[in-house]
């Protein structure tokens, strides 16, 4: 017999149950269980609803039973809302019968404290040694508004409009749950499901985006995040949902400082590092958005036109400011406004006037001076463009406001190319609003909001080059034998030349006989760097002689130093002089939710204070690197700026892929090491490590 | 007997006539004449209002004369809505009958061409001889909501309330102002005056922002620019409206590249640099806003709270979701949560665990659990902390989400701070929504969008150090007697060092005696550079040797360049070897609009591809320069980053604010003038000018 059976029900067939029970349910509107029960039966749910109240025989008109226990055959979903002292009892009996999940929407658990932890542990046994699933505790309950269900605690259920469409939504907050579907249903967004996740003592995040990628009827899937349960799990979903086809938008809390302290006291969650999310978001295909409303403003333009084919957008208006106003916030945004090709451009000075024809295309602007009945040909030979993706109509003025809204977004929506209007006046537009929105074309009340929807609906999400691992790679643990701490130069240069990245040619010289003759070996100049276990800042202390042009030299140089140093010193390594043209760092960092981090960032004190790197989860491919530096601030350094040689990008590429495979190879234990610097020379002629250094932590 | 007499009527009088003609008021609806003329009518004007139409002997029940030199007396204002054709006759008719203005609403001039510009100067001239002023043409009129005075041809006007209020809006786009009025006022905001200015061919914006500054009833100023008809006299406007306590808020159409094509097609105004202005802007206490949507929130918020008194805010919300949300957008903002004292926090431990208690501060959090009845003590507690300037009410979810909305509306407006609301809720804040727009807060429908209207508001908009000119100026013309054209090195640090901007001791020498013998004067090591009509790169070109320690090297030196550039070299200048630790370009370019600009920046590839500078329009106060420095990205890198010395950064704002003095002698035949670098030494020990050049033109 085994402690955790296979689970009674998959998620499909919890998200679409045959039958629910409320277990709490009463007419008192102001208590949970109530109102779960009421939205469930307003909603429309088809299959059976049981009230469990053992002081009813009825509720809402519906049969009640005093336990689910006392029922003929086991519901498949059971909402438990009573106070935290029964929870546990009705969770028995709910196990005992066969129920295939509860949805617990009692709070008081593992955000409370360890007595609320150790509650959620018992339970949760009770359900895993059953096969029961759970969501919750601490949630608000489920929507899926394709099998009419609203099995949902939220008093605002009933002033929402519960019409199916394509946007999947898991919240780790109930209460933001529903203001959030309530905004988005008002803001014109169409619901698939939506999950409150609660504490996820069971089914979690990562579970509901696996069956969202799945599900048919959701075609893209936002997030509400404060933590993550299980880091790993959740990469692994998003980018399953991408293989699916479907957007992944979230807005994680707690991206600042303030906001971390905020989600850590709300919730019982561990705020990540905002950096290395956004990293792992671009990885695996998540869209990260800063707001609740844009998420679902966002997701509703992907829900109803897919991916767009390309990123040019068409602006039409019949104001000039208006048309100025939105191109300027276009390069703030980092939008492109679609290039006409000669082809349109003949066609179109057919219509406009040759000298103002360009995008933005102001539609008062014809030869024919009919500036009060709009012609919609212009639109339709402008969208024909092949740069144009989508059409962006801003609706200023126009003498006939209401017709020129009608001629415009209907033309629009014409062209097949997604069409989003932005409304300028205010209740002057009202009637064009209400044109638009009747004839499902997406509207905006500000030329920001739309481009901040286009922005995101923009953004790439494409899967990274597949990571290989080099064939030239060791295959055993590469700190093998060495103990925790800090790892010296001389021992991470041999791991790394192990993994191909190359390093200065070096020997360790305990006299200065040693010395010279390594440095003959090597051929001068060289470089005298002394070591030892308390010389961390090597160069600020005077441990570091550079261009050793002679045995002269470097006798010189080994005097000064060991007389300074004495017993600080271990020994001193003998290397090459390395020159190049720029000095840049590499790293890894292990982070505790997402693991090895690789970073590219070029040296010295202005790029450090920038703070411009490159971060990618390891392993990386070396297309990847390359592709995001070429996005660094500082990537014109790097490219060949103000005269100097293009450096050796595809040597660092190499190198920081080598690094990142052997970050995957030490595991955990391999806390953070640092090439600092690389030296880089021209394109073709490679870098080379310099100075590195690591720290063990099992 | 004078061309141009003083004008009949002052702008306050304009803007408040007694009496109005409408050239052009018919009937028909769908031309402007009639509009107006309607306007008018239904605005509820208590004047005399004249319908001006040949063809009718009244219009709307109004007695109607074929001229305006047809009535017994004249009226103040004359609106002029005919087509271009019949302008000149009907401007003729009312400057002989003794008008104080006429409105042209009438397109077809300057931004049509030339021929437009020759009948827009003709009925200029028409008008300055007779001293009547004109608005437009290419507008739309005027509103004046405290006088009822709705002049305006726009259809829009009879949909929009006219509740006076302290708004004062000029706009250059005729169609935008009255979309942005219809706008500004259904989202809650109240004007007093607003302006279409047109093609400005007499009265222009800095017109109106003179006037508005001295308005009573206007509070706070805003303006849609596409390009200065006079830019001295917006700065000088502005500054004025800032004299006053009145802050000044602008759309600019066309900061971007795109956006300026656009706006230069839309009219025929220059669309001037947008850095450059911005630099302009924030000196002259003027705040760019990038939405019209924004800038109208942003300044009703003023008009109604005047400025900020700090920067602290608190944010109070019932969802600890939201409440992170908001926090994450802060910093994103810039924006400032207020820090609570000791008193404060003592206080609010009464209500609130302790754990949970900061700023945002979550209205669930409370010891009494009593999350339905929300208490409003614990608002007016953390309110009344010293370090609060405004409150942030964040409505996201309560279980009586109407009620706890009033409570903490009406809670937030008692503390007697700054209160504004966001709604994070769809319909189910509806009734919310009422009862704040009723109590008199302002609202918002995004978290996003409060808080870019309390970053507009909290912009710093205060005067900069008044700039004085240091005594050892010399006062004659800096480059007199130089011919345009490039200047060389070693005169342009000469006038440097007559304005008391440290240079290199240096000296030309035609031979190497003469080299030598300065060498010794100046003592070694000594820079030997070349110079030479065509040198312009001299270190890329083979003409500067650096750090020459004796007469061997100088020797040396001397001869491998005469070598090299021969003919080229028309001398060479032996200079002081200067050291520092950091280098720095400082520069002056001459604005077309703005005049003379200050810019200084860290020097090397890699400042210069992040293009992180300051930019202050000339004569500049040494402390704006250094404030201002301390805005900058870079600014670690002058303040010791990393174990690095200060550098002398009072020594660069010295050298800027005298090079600034030089600039503003110099006058606009000075284009530009680069000291690059400025060698600066560690705090206390100054800087010095290495190299320099300048360019004149006459």
């Amino acid at each position: 017999m085994t402690e955790t059976p296979a689970p009674r029900l998959s998620i499909a067939e919890i998200m679409n149950p045959r039958s629910v029970a409320v277990i709490g349910g009463s007419e008192d509107l102001r208590k949970f269980g109530a109102r779960v029960l009421n939205n469930t039966i307003k909603g429309g749910f088809p299959g059976r609803i049981v009230p469990v109240n053992p002081k009813r025989d009825t509720v809402f008109g519906l049969t009640a039973v005093p336990k689910v226990s006392a029922l003929d055959e086991p519901v498949d979903v059971a909402v438990i809302a009573v106070p935290r002292a029964l929870v546990l009892d009705q969770l028995r009996d709910c196990a005992a019968s066969g129920v295939g999940c509860c949805v617990l929407i009692t709070a008081g658990f593992t955000e409370t404290g360890e007595e609320g932890a150790r509650l959620q542990e018992e339970i949760n046994a009770v359900a895993r040694t059953a096969g029961m699933r759970l969501i919750g505790p601490n949630c608000l309950g489920l929507i899926n508004t394709h099998a009419r269900l609203i099995m949902n605690s939220s008093p605002s259920m009933e002033l929402t409009g519960h019409e199916p469409g394509g946007i999947g939504f898991i919240s780790q907050s109930g209460a933001l749950m529903a203001t959030v579907y309530n905004r988005g249903v008002c803001d014109g967004a169409r619901f698939s499901s939506t999950v409150s996740v609660g504490n996820q003592a069971d089914l979690e995040l990562a579970d509901f985006m696996e069956w969202m990628a799945d599900d048919p009827a959701t075609r893209v899937i936002t997030l509400y995040v404060e933590g993550f349960k299980n880091p790993g799990r959740f990469v692994a979903a998003a980018k399953r949902c991408r293989d699916a086809g479907k957007p992944v938008l979230m807005v994680k809390a707690g991206r600042s400082e303030e906001g971390a302290r905020v989600a850590m006291s709300h919730t019982a969650s561990l705020a990540g590092s905002w950096r290395v999310l956004q990293a792992v978001c671009r990885d695996a295909g998540v869209i990260p958005v800063d707001d609740t409303v844009a998420m679902m403003q966002t997701a509703e333009m992907f829900s109803r036109h897919g991916h767009p084919r390309g990123d040019g957008i068409l602006v039409m208006s019949g104001s000039g400011g208006a048309a100025a106003i939105t191109s300027d916030l276009f390069a703030d945004r980092g939008l492109r406004l679609a290039a006409f090709s000669a082809q349109t451009r003949t066609a179109l000075e057919e219509i406009y006037e040759p000298v103002q024809l360009g995008n933005p295309l102001d539609i008062g602007a014809t030869r024919a001076k009919d500036f009060v009945s709009v012609d919609d040909s212009g639109l339709s030979l402008a969208a024909a463009d092949p740069d144009v993706s989508a059409n962006l109509l801003v609706i200023a003025t126009a003498p006939q406001l209401t017709k020129s809204t009608e001629i415009l977004a209907r033309s629009g929506k014409a062209t097949g190319k997604p069409t989003v209007v932005v409304f300028v006046p205010g209740n002057a537009s009202d009637e064009g609003r209400r044109i638009v929105r009747d004839m499902g074309v997406l509207g905006y009340e500000t030329i920001d909001e739309a481009l901040r929807v286009l922005q995101g609906w923009m953004t790439p999400t494409g899967a990274d080059a597949e990571p290989v691992r080099p064939h030239d790679l060791p295959d055993d643990e590469p700190f093998a034998g060495l103990a925790d701490g800090m790892v010296d130069e001389h021992r991470v240069k041999q791991v790394l030349a192990r993994y191909g990245v190359p390093v200065t040619r070096e020997t360790p010289a305990a006299n200065l006989d040693e010395a010279v003759s390594a440095a003959e070996a090597i051929g001068y100049p060289v470089v005298l760097k002394g070591f030892g276990p308390d010389l961390v800042h090597k160069s600020g202390e005077g441990a570091v002689a550079l261009n050793l042009a002679d045995r002269a030299a470097l006798e010189t140089a080994w005097q000064a130093m060991t007389e300074r140093l004495g017993a600080r010193l271990n020994g001193c390594l003998v290397a090459e002089m390395a020159d190049g043209i720029e000095e840049v760092i590499l790293g890894i960092k292990h982070d505790d939710q997402f693991g090895p981090m690789v970073l590219v960032g070029l040296g010295g004190v202005l790029a450090e204070i920038i703070d411009d790197v490159v971060l990618l989860p390891a392993p990386v491919a070396p297309e990847s690197v390359k592709a995001l530096m070429e996005g660094l601030r500082l990537w014109p350094a790097f490219d060949g700026a103000r005269g100097r040689p293009k450096l050796d990008v595809a040597a660092i590429a190499d190198a920081a892929a080598r690094l990142s495979w052997l970050a995957i190879d030490a595991g955990e234990r391999l806390r953070e090491l640092d090439i600092n610097p690389l030296i880089v020379r021209a394109s073709g002629q490679g870098a080379i490590a310099v100075d590195a250094r690591a720290r063990l932590e099992s």
